[in-house]
Order: structure tokens, then C-alpha cells, then sequence
């Protein structure tokens, strides 16, 4: 244990984390490393959450993405946390942002370290979980990376907890590149499995203020498996990617893959095991089982993301067999995985999920009639807006049909008309490049609304058009009255 | 004249522009040069256009941005247009556009030439301004580069037209780079004046079918000089950029500026003359006269963008002393003018117009109450994204007072909450860097609002917070009354 800290004079740090976590104070910004529930603080800020139990002192929170392990749920139960950002997935933090007692930046993955670097969020005190600190303070970063590198340059201080749970031969995984310290110089990553960077991150060992000893592996991620709806899907997928190579558009090894997190991204994935495309790569944000599956089944060669999230099995399958699987994966700082210009030079192929579509194309991924938020934009954004391609995915209906996802007008847009090339629904897909709004509304309802939506969604087209014209006929007092409804009656069928 | 075209064999394709104009055919995907109306096609497309008055040939037409001299207009007028992009200003287009006569695909300026090279738009015929054909084919571009690399890297045939009051020695002035010859590779700008390409346009000379000569100058520029209002909001822009600078976010000067075309933009740049600044650099799309009276005054020390459009005064001072701005000036395709790369690389700060922001910091650029188009998004998408500093302004008010651009909710979203950090009007600034939207209505509201609408606003955002709650609290049945009620009395006011 003691000997993931060759330096003496670090060695003096090691202290409980209850200990630790009484370093911070009230309104401090604490910068925390964690994307994905990979690689997340364990236990500092969850004593800061038992501290507050009798104390109340809040805190400014910007990790890489959402934690594990309840963290951000402890927090926020406990009266924690001021502001977050710039992503959380937790049901009690979801519920105190949306009662207007946390405050929730959304934030694009790939911007929140500009905010750290020019001092708009200066960090007080990071908290960075390693699996080991070299001799020279430097450390080994765990199963994620996110904002790491800007917190460890910019931290006041830094609490660092050691997960022994982790071999140290996870060394070697990571690609460390501050883009700080390169600033004006491209970001010359070329193709999904370039390195330009270093396998640790540097830090000053005198901000090291605290050590913690800890052994908890990262929460699971859900695997929920692919049901019909999202085999579905995939499958529209897979048989657009697969006329994008007949077409002569794409070769059979595509482009680099970005997938969102969740059964969908799963299915997606799966699909591809059983397709013809060879030689795929992936340069995406998070590692989920199906990218080890994938890796597994000789289809995938390499794959880039910023942190891993998955089951116990596939966990273990992989980190206790890491040498295994160093020369078909990196791991990368977020700004870098999410780096618009590495994305648009590598022309990623980007899917990403959606709470609604508009007719017109235009995708909402954060809030629930119009209001309150889901999880955020993660990095969605960052992709949809520099890929080669920008598919979106949904089902046509959620809540058993009682809220169809293409509605006239979304309520909120998170991905606009100018942004989005592809939607996909288990009834279809909708080409959308070169199009027109007028032209996209139609091949919308057509391909991808459900049959119980598609005459309503066709009559607010037509009306729109009649009453109103436009480059986008839209009947304003009417756009939101399938949400109007929903929010009376339960459901946006008509009685 | 004739010695503009030194290739023997090339001068046999000299015809007049009605006889090039035979070679439009019903159907066709044209691509033309032309960008704010500097260096576009002045007589073969107004020959398609008369053409058009006794026949009926429908085009495609794909543009660098908009084009002068009323060929958008009179193209429209003759019903010659099937679907035009990616940007538009003139007034009779517009009008086809929103009467769903011609079918308008308003794009990120950076995007049309990925759609051109990968085939969604197979251009048949390229129609290019120049100002000489080199012995071996290769152009010499006049005012603007646009998407003219795309266009005669794909097109079936070209026709080139030759303008002859462009001085020879304009040569030099361009840096062409074809980001398709070098797929996967950093665009290697890392100062604004880098260049990375060489001085003229290859092409193979078998394409071209037709020379026209013509003498016509580019259509003049707009330049409505600074009012009380665009001199206000100037104030506030420079203002809030020697904050910076004290804070030490900024130096003395600063980054590459991007400016929207336009009063303000004008204004903003004329603003920078009598300031603290030095050795401002510009990395936008498009010179203005200010451009060209910072650079006389010593402030600007180099400007790149993809075209000019000048007033005659300007466009003499420096077409015919062309040789005296060539160390300053560099003219650039518009997927480089406008690459995301680029721009996320220098840091841009950039400055675009709205027509209209919500109190949570969602922009609209293009739509009039949601349906009918403007003019485009234009560039501001590919800035905005990506630029260290994204800034919004417009008039807090609009039609003497009967409009109120700061309102519950715009009713088209350009630029998301996600990539607005500053909206600024003649009444104040708004600076919305790591606010939660809670946070954004309430500096928006007191900000930038007109007295006028201040109190209707924040009544507006109380009750939603009250009412609905959420991260983004709307009152969904209320968001666009403003819009409705203005459509049906003529004002946002209330009666």
C-alpha cells in the first residue's frame, strides 16, 4: 500500500478522509476528478457529505462528469453543494437543481477546463483519485481522466486519494496532454490511436495537502441489454452505414465511432459485432462493455475515450487483464476526447441520444417539458457539432406511447437544425443532409414518428404552412400544446 | 485583356455570358464563387436569369455566402432557383424562401464544402470569378475565396469569368488550401497570419468550357456609419474586453478578433481605434471599411477572413494599392476562415448579431417570430462554438421601441445557452461565463433589457420559477404570447 508513495515527504500526508475532507470550507470551488462514475472520488467527498450533516458548508463542484457511488446524491442530500458542472445523472441532485437549490451549469465536456485555466472557477482544492504517486509527485491517473489535468495545474491544493484497488500496471493506458502548456500548437492526434502525451500527470508536489488510502471499485455502470425498440434502432443504423459504403461515401471501416452512454449506444455497438464493417475504430468519451466486446470480437482495433464505465465482469475482465488491452486503448484528458478539432479532423461518425426531436430537426437532450433538466448535454455537443456525421437517436414514444419524441416544436434545443444530420427511431431513419425544413419535416413524420403521432404531427405541418409559411412554418401558439397537455392530462394523445 | 489568359488552347473557350448561360440545364447543382458580395459571378448567373424569362430551368445554387448586384434577386424573381445555399440577404430571394418557393438550407458557412466533396451535392457546372487564368489553368482568385476550392476540385465543368478592373497584381493576396488533399492532417494555422497553401487555385483545365470577360466592380458594401445606439453598444464590448485585460484573462491585444458584417460590427471595430489596444489581429470571414481604417491606423496588424466587401472609397484605396496591404491581409477558403480547428486553436473572440435572445442566453439569428428567414446563421455558428469569448449583440429594442429583443423565450434557437457567454445591448452588458440559467435570466433581465420590457420580464421568470420550477423555468402556454401578441397588434406591448 505505503509503496504507491516512493516519496518520503509525501508519505507524511497519508491521512482518514475524514481528516481530509476538513479542508474544505465554505464556498470554496472544488475541482474533483471522476467522469462517468470511472475513476471518481470514493470517499473524500463523501465524508465532506457526512461533515455536513451537523455543518453547512457549500461548495462549488466541477468534476469531469456525473460520480458513482451516490456521491453527488450524498452531497446534494446533505445541503453540499452550491453549484455543479459540468454533468450529473443522480436522482436527489437532479431533484434539488430542479427545486432551484443547486445551481447546474450544463456545460460542453470539452469547455470546462477554459473556465478552470482562466480563472473563472479558480480551484481551491482538488480532489484526484490515482492508482500510485511517483517519486517526483507526478501521478497515475485510474480509469478516467476528465478534467484531471486542468485541476491538478490549477488547484490550490490537492487531496489525493489512492486506490489500491487498481494494479499498478494500469500505467501506460493514459495519454497525458495539457493543452496549457501547448497553447496556439495543434493537437496533433491524426488517427484514433495516436499518443502525444506523456503516461503521467505532472503536479507540483508541494500543493499534495493530503493523501487517502482507499480500495472501492467504481460504481457498475447499467447494462441494460438491447430490447427490441433498440435493436431496432441499431439496426436502422447499421443499414444507413452500410449504404453510406455502397454509396462510396464511407469504406468498410467507416470513420471513428463516438457513442453515447446507455442501452441505445449498447445496441448500437452489439450490432456492429454481426455486420460486415472491418478494422473500426472509436474516439469517443466513455468505454462501456460493448467497446470490450467489440475489441473482444476482432472488429474493433482501437478505441479512444476520456473514462470507462461497466458491469463487475467486464471490469474485471479488463483491469485485472490490462496489459491485455494497452496497445487498443487510450484514455484522454476531456478536452482532448472531446476536442472539436480532433473530431472534425478525424470525421468521428457521432451517435447520440435525445429526449425529443422537432419536426424540423431540431434536438432537445436535458430538459423535461421545457423545464426541468435530465442529466445535461454531456458531450453531445462537442461531437454533434464538428463529426462527419451527427445521428441522433430516440424511440418514437416514451411512457407506453403517452409522449411521442417527434413533437412540432422541442422545448428546449440543445443541438440545433444546423447540427444534426441523421434521426433515428425504431420506425426509421431520416437523412437529413442537404435538406430544407420543409423537406425534413416530411421525411421526419414519414420515417420516424409513431403511427399513433404521425396524422397530428402531419396536420401541425400543413396548418403551419398555410397559416404561416416561413422557412420554418410553425404555428407559435400551438408549438407547445402537446406539452401543455402532457402536463394536464398525463399523456400528449388528444382525448 | 486576352493576355489573361496565357494557354493558347483555353483562349478558344472565350463566349459571351449568354452563350456560357446555354450550359445550365434544368436541374443542375451549380456551384459559384462569390461571399457578401466580393468576388461573385457578375453576368453568367444574370444570364440564367434573363434565360429564365421565356424558359423554365431550375438550379440548385451553392455559394460561398451571399452574392451583390441583385443576381440572388433577379435569380429569384425568374423562378431559376430550386434550392439555394448557404446563406442569402437579398429581398426578393428571401421572399420566394418564405412563400416555400425555393427551398433554403441555411448551413454553418464551414459545412457546404464537406456536402460538395462527399458527393450529397454533385456539383455539375462551377461558375468562378477571377482575375487571370494561369498558363497551366490555375486561377487567380479577385475578392472573396469562398467555397471556390470545393467547387473546382469537384465540379463537372467550370466556367470561369475573368473581371478585368481587378489589377493583376491582386495575386498573392489569397493562401489556398485544400483540406482535401490533406485529409487527416492539422491545418497547420497557428497565428492569424499564417499561411499554409499557395497563391492560386488548381484545376484541371479540361473542365473548363467557357471564359467570359467582364469589368464589373463587387457591388459596394453597406456602411451605415455608427449611431447612438451601436456607438453604445461598441462602448460596452471594449469596455468589457479592458476588464479583461486588468484581469489578466487578456492581453494588451487581446486575441484574433471575428466580427459579424454590419453597423455594429463596424462600430465595434471603430471603437477599437481610439482604445488601449495594440497589435490587434482579425481572424473573421469578412473585411469591412473598418477593417481597412484599423489597419491604417496602426491598431491592426493583420487581418484574415475568406472575402471583402468594402465601399467604393475603401474598395479603391486598397484594390488599387493592393501591393501596400499584401504583409497585412490574407484572403482564405471558408472552411479555413471559419474552421472550427482554427478558431478553438487562436482563441478567437467573436462577436456576432442576434436578432433576438431569451432571458436564459439562447440566441436567434435567422428567424422573424419563428418562422420567416432573415438572412442565414451565416458564420456565427462556426464562431460561436468554438471561440474563447462568444459575443451576441443587438438593440434592446427593435421597430421604435415595439419590439423587445431580449424576451421569455426566442422562438428559433441558433446558438444555444450552451455556446453564449456574453450578450451585450446599448443598455449593458451581460456576462454569463459559468452561470447556472437561473443566474443568466437575472444579468440578462437587469443587463440588457430595455425599461420598457424589464418589469414584464422578470414578472415573467418569477411566476415560472414559481409555477414550474425546473433548471430552466418556463411557463410553456406563455413563452411566445410576446411574439403572438406582436403578431396580432403590431407591438409586444402590452395594450
Amino acid at each position: 500500500m505505503i509503496e504507491r508513495i516512493p516519496n518520503n515527504e509525501l508519505r507524511s500526508k497519508v491521512m482518514t478522509a475524514q481528516e481530509a475532507a476538513q479542508i474544505f470550507k465554505d464556498q470554496m470551488i472544488v475541482g474533483s476528478s471522476g467522469f462517468t462514475r470511472g475513476g471518481d472520488s470514493k470517499v473524500v467527498l463523501k465524508a465532506l457529505a457526512e461533515r455536513n450533516q451537523i455543518e453547512n458548508i457549500k461548495i462549488t463542484l466541477i468534476t469531469g462528469a456525473s460520480l458513482g457511488h451516490d456521491t453527488d446524491g450524498a452531497l446534494a442530500h446533505n445541503h453540499a453543494l452550491h453549484k455543479r458542472l459540468p454533468f450529473q445523472v443522480d436522482r436527489t441532485l437532479r431533484k434539488e437543481i430542479n427545486n432551484g437549490n443547486v445551481l447546474f451549469v450544463d456545460q460542453h465536456l470539452s469547455k470546462t477546463s477554459d473556465l478552470i485555466s482562466n480563472g473563472t472557477f479558480p480551484i481551491d482544492v482538488g480532489v484526484l483519485e490515482v492508482a500510485e504517486i511517483l517519486e517526483d509527485g507526478h501521478l497515475v491517473p485510474t480509469t478516467s481522466i476528465g478534467n484531471n489535468v486542468a485541476i491538478a495545474e490549477n488547484a490550490q491544493k490537492l487531496i489525493i486519494e489512492i486506490n489500491t484497488s487498481i494494479p499498478k500496471n494500469i500505467r501506460g493506458i493514459h495519454d497525458i496532454y495539457s493543452v496549457n502548456e501547448h497553447q496556439n500548437k495543434p493537437i496533433n492526434i491524426c488517427s484514433a490511436s495516436d499518443r502525444i502525451g506523456t503516461d503521467t500527470i505532472k503536479v507540483d508536489p508541494k500543493k499534495i495537502v493530503a493523501i487517502v488510502f482507499q480500495d472501492i471499485q467504481d460504481a457498475p455502470g447499467d447494462i441494460t441489454p438491447p430490447d427490441e425498440q433498440t435493436e431496432a434502432i441499431a439496426k436502422n443504423i447499421v443499414r444507413f452505414l452500410e449504404n453510406e459504403v455502397k454509396q462510396g461515401r464511407l469504406d468498410n471501416s467507416l470513420r471513428p465511432l463516438q457513442c453515447g452512454i446507455g442501452k441505445v449506444a449498447n445496441a448500437v455497438l452489439g450490432g456492429m459485432i454481426d455486420s460486415d464493417f472491418e478494422n473500426l475504430t472509436m474516439y469517443s468519451e466513455v468505454f462501456q462493455d460493448s467497446t470490450f466486446d467489440l475489441i473482444d470480437s476482432g472488429k474493433l482495433v482501437f478505441a479512444s475515450a476520456s473514462a470507462m464505465t461497466v458491469s463487475p465482469e467486464c471490469y474485471n475482465r479488463v483491469i485485472h487483464h490490462i496489459d491485455n488491452y494497452k496497445d487498443k486503448i487510450v484514455l484522454r484528458p476531456q478536452n482532448i476526447s472531446n476536442s472539436p478539432e480532433v473530431i472534425a479532423r478525424l470525421g468521428v461518425i457521432g451517435i447520440n441520444t435525445s429526449l425529443e426531436c422537432d419536426i424540423y430537426g431540431n434536438v432537445n437532450s436535458t430538459h423535461v417539458i421545457g423545464t426541468n433538466m435530465m442529466n445535461g448535454i454531456g458531450g453531445s455537443g462537442d461531437f454533434a457539432r464538428n463529426t462527419y456525421l451527427s445521428i441522433f437517436v430516440t424511440s418514437s414514444t416514451a411512457k407506453d406511447g403517452k409522449i411521442s419524441s417527434i413533437v412540432p416544436m422541442v422545448t428546449h434545443v440543445d443541438h440545433s437544425e444546423h447540427d444534426v444530420d441523421v434521426i433515428v427511431t425504431e420506425q426509421g431513419l431520416a437523412d437529413l443532409r442537404g435538406l430544407a425544413p420543409r423537406e425534413r419535416a416530411k421525411v421526419i413524420i414519414e420515417n420516424c414518428a409513431h403511427t399513433d403521432y404521425k396524422q397530428e404531427l402531419l396536420s401541425y405541418y400543413e396548418r403551419a404552412c398555410q397559416e404561416r409559411g416561413g422557412q420554418t412554418p410553425h404555428l407559435l401558439e400551438e408549438a407547445f400544446s402537446w406539452h401543455t397537455r402532457l402536463r394536464e392530462t398525463g399523456t400528449m394523445k388528444k382525448a
